[in-house]
């Protein structure tokens, strides 16, 4: 294990930490915030400091394997949480340091749950830090470091590959760095449009910015009682679109941008996940229209479109209650936050392109067994899925699987219902925020127990970075000799 | 595809229905029940008259193929449902031959989730059939089938593989006839144990015999409303250790009988089948005995073991209505019955060997990403697994998903709550029975729409055959040419 390496990398995120604490302070002084600006001026202070002292020593050996990756990744995120949390009990707005971990955990792995049950009385920098925490957490910090520290190809890659979502992760460019400066070049594209879309429909230009942060994270944090539900129908519209937008793998903007049409087409999970929007959009609205929930047709389609790509792109928005709404719609909700959103985008969840695999690995076992000389393959995007990843997939399944059942027996220990208990580890371990019963789009999380809180933080950060990382950096066996 | 030998074991399927018909006849006879007897005896003599004639014409080969070997068994079980069914309409017990098809796949499923709201009135031939179809199903018919029809070895194995439950299905002997006739014999001999103990005991013979039925067949069905809560606890005792026999591989008892103790005990699965059973019943007596559910630490643990053992077996009798239990006692029993019983045993359930299978992937994998040079292998009962079987077990996970997911939402169109919702799936296709809320222990499959009871039909079905026969079966591709 390469120690002074990974020492190395986390001081560096400190210091990136530290320079982004000073957006939040400037907002504390626009707004003349000025005990919250104090706060945030002694933190960025004393990070910048620690940063700056403890990177300055260069590591000896720049090279790390896989394992370092994982490490280094996993070891990163928590070390951001623990920090990012701190502006909130500085501030006094979560005064409780587990419960700020909690909504610091649920900022940056994009999830959007709450321990908070009111967002009257806090302060707008600090709503602005916590929907900032959905914009940094979204692209990810490491993929954000990779574009300014230089460092070898081969070695870089493993940290790329450890915090991006998706079954298989290639580069966009053939150097890292550029496919990292690329990457956070179109997510800083759609975010100013997003904001400049808002502001023309009305959007005050605070909350213009901070939904932006919220909805291109797909985080899900709103910053007002009335969630999104209290803005005109054209925005919560241009919301839908960029929700959708960012749940689309990241690559296809790339080939757009480069006039490569073809190849932005020719990804099987990107007409998947449009095809199932759609879809299950048009089932929910036409059951929601006739259940009676609302008298529009047309205001059905909208609100199940926006629940939709809400819970498909894991954000977490709500406009109504979906709670209420008949059993079907919620189960679709339920079903599709689980399979998520695109692998390479900023979403969560399971991703499509893993459902893909393992819908057509089952479908070749079929073939097989009816027909055992057919040769086992599994095609996706016209090329063969190497057998390493099918299997990996199926380990990813497992070990999802795994984490779910275990934390629900923790959360069970709350003794809340059966839907709340399911949902809330479904909505954590998928970063999606809402789920149903208590933790429905009207609810939140503060009335879980410590114990429960912190299985919740484990499965946000398990989900957010696709489970290995964390698990590796548990395992004992990654540590000894 | 081998029509002709298709036609040949489903009308020999036909043959042994008329012959195991004979049972309830006698039982009617006894219990003077002559309008049943009467009905009984029409169908018998129906039902051999189609199928001597229909299996007269022996086929010309008698070569098949997995194929033929998955399409025969799925037909013939649902042949031997829409037969089984019969007689609950003739007698009058259930007049709607949907419901009494409901009831009889409950049956040979060995699921016991029961439409009937209440077991006054009904005759005694009628609840015996009802609980012998549990003992049919439990070892299966076409395994009886292959212990009388003569068969060659190459071609039957394909008979038994489809209906035996299981990852691998090893042959006992070297020949697939005597393997299923010494099933057979072990079940049997499990059988006429329980009923001998049970009448020591203090049940009145026909209880004991039902039960029985129910128990080594892992069904559920029990013969007055007070279920297995009206018995001793003695009896109750003797029912867990019958339930707990039966959930294990049968293959150990062969090598027990043969004096192998050492192979038996080799066996991986049966040792995590019963730890877990320990643990599970220890967690829920104490979890129960805090929440003041009963007085006494003794009989907390006595129902905890009757609950975990009827889940993990996927028996579903009940002792205690544990859906009043607190939600860790639940979703621990909630999550043992997902698992279900071993391989090879009459249980349902995902089985134990391949979540062992699915979790030693997963570690395989973190291994393998930590030291890339590792060797990806998995290892079970001292032997190493192929990648074929690792591959397969993971299409089952996908198969097992999808399936639980689409017939989660067609029930959901009943809008009935979220847990009765989930847990009525989840109890059909994994054959237990009894789930939570409105199918929990005291409740009844009664009141769903006939598209779910449809739909829950096909998962028990499936649930039993462990989806590929269901699956290859309504595969186009299968019947293309």
């Amino acid at each position: 294990m390469n120690y002074s390496m990974v020492r190395y990398i986390l001081f560096r995120i400190i210091r990136v930490m530290g320079c982004l604490l000073m957006l939040p302070f400037l907002v504390a002084l626009v707004y003349r915030e000025y005990d919250s600006a104090e706060s945030f001026f002694l933190l960025i202070v004393v990070t910048l400091i620690i940063g700056i002292v403890g990177s300055h020593i260069k590591p000896k050996s720049k090279v790390i394997y896989a394992k370092e990756g994982f490490i280094i990744t996993a070891l990163a995120w928590i070390l951001m949480s623990l920090l990012g949390a701190v502006p909130f009990v500085m501030t006094g707005t979560i005064p409780n340091y587990i419960d700020a971990l909690f909504e610091t955990i649920s900022g940056f792995t994009t999830t959007g749950g709450s321990i908070l049950t009111s967002m009257d009385g806090i302060e707008k920098s600090v709503q602005f830090w916590r929907t900032f925490t959905h914009w940094i957490g979204g692209m990810g910090v490491l993929v954000f470091l990779l574009a300014v520290v230089p460092m070898a190809d081969g070695y870089s890659m493993h940290l790329m590959r450890a915090e991006s979502p998706g079954p298989v992760v290639g580069k966009i460019v053939p150097k890292v760095k550029d496919t990292a400066k690329i990457l956070y070049l179109i997510y800083l594209g759609i975010t100013l449009a997003e904001i400049i879309c808002l502001f023309i429909s009305g959007l005050p230009i605070y909350d213009a910015v901070t939904i932006s942060f919220s909805t291109v994270g797909t985080g899900g944090f709103a910053v007002n009682n009335a969630g999104i539900g209290g803005y005109s129908t054209i925005s919560q519209a241009i919301i839908i679109v960029f929700m959708a937008l960012c749940g689309v793998n990241f690559t296809v903007y790339y080939f757009l941008l480069n006039r490569k049409p073809k190849e932005a087409f020719a990804i099987d999970e990107v007409k998947y996940y449009f095809g199932v929007m759609f879809i299950a959009a048009a089932i929910i609205s036409l059951n929601i229209y006739r259940a009676g929930v609302l008298d529009s047709a047309g205001l059905s389609f909208h609100h199940a479109l926006f629940a939709v790509t809400s819970v498909m792109t894991t954000t977490g928005f709500g406009t109504l209650d979906f709670d209420k709404w008949p059993m079907l719609s919620k189960m679709i909700l339920c079903i599709l936050s689980l399979v998520g959103a695109c692998a390479g985008s900023t979403g969560g969840g399971f991703k499509f392109s893993r459902a893909i695999i393992v819908v057509r690995n089952a479908r070749n076992e079929l073939n097989y067994l009816v027909h055992p000389k057919a040769v086992k393959r599994v095609y996706m995007d016209g090329h063969t899925v190497e057998g390493t990843t099918v299997k990996s997939v199926s380990a990813y399944l497992g070990l999802y699987v795994v984490t779910f059942i275990a934390s629900t027996l923790v959360v069970a220990l709350d003794n809340f219902d059966f839907q709340t208990t399911v949902t809330s580890v479904a909505a954590t371990l998928n970063n999606i925020g809402p789920g149903l019963g208590m933790v429905g789009p009207m609810g939140n999380y503060s009335e879980f127990s410590y114990l429960s809180k912190i299985v919740l933080m484990f499965d946000m950060l398990a989900g957010r970075l696709e489970l290995l990382p964390i698990y590796i950096m548990i395992k004992p066996k990654t540590w000894s000799k």
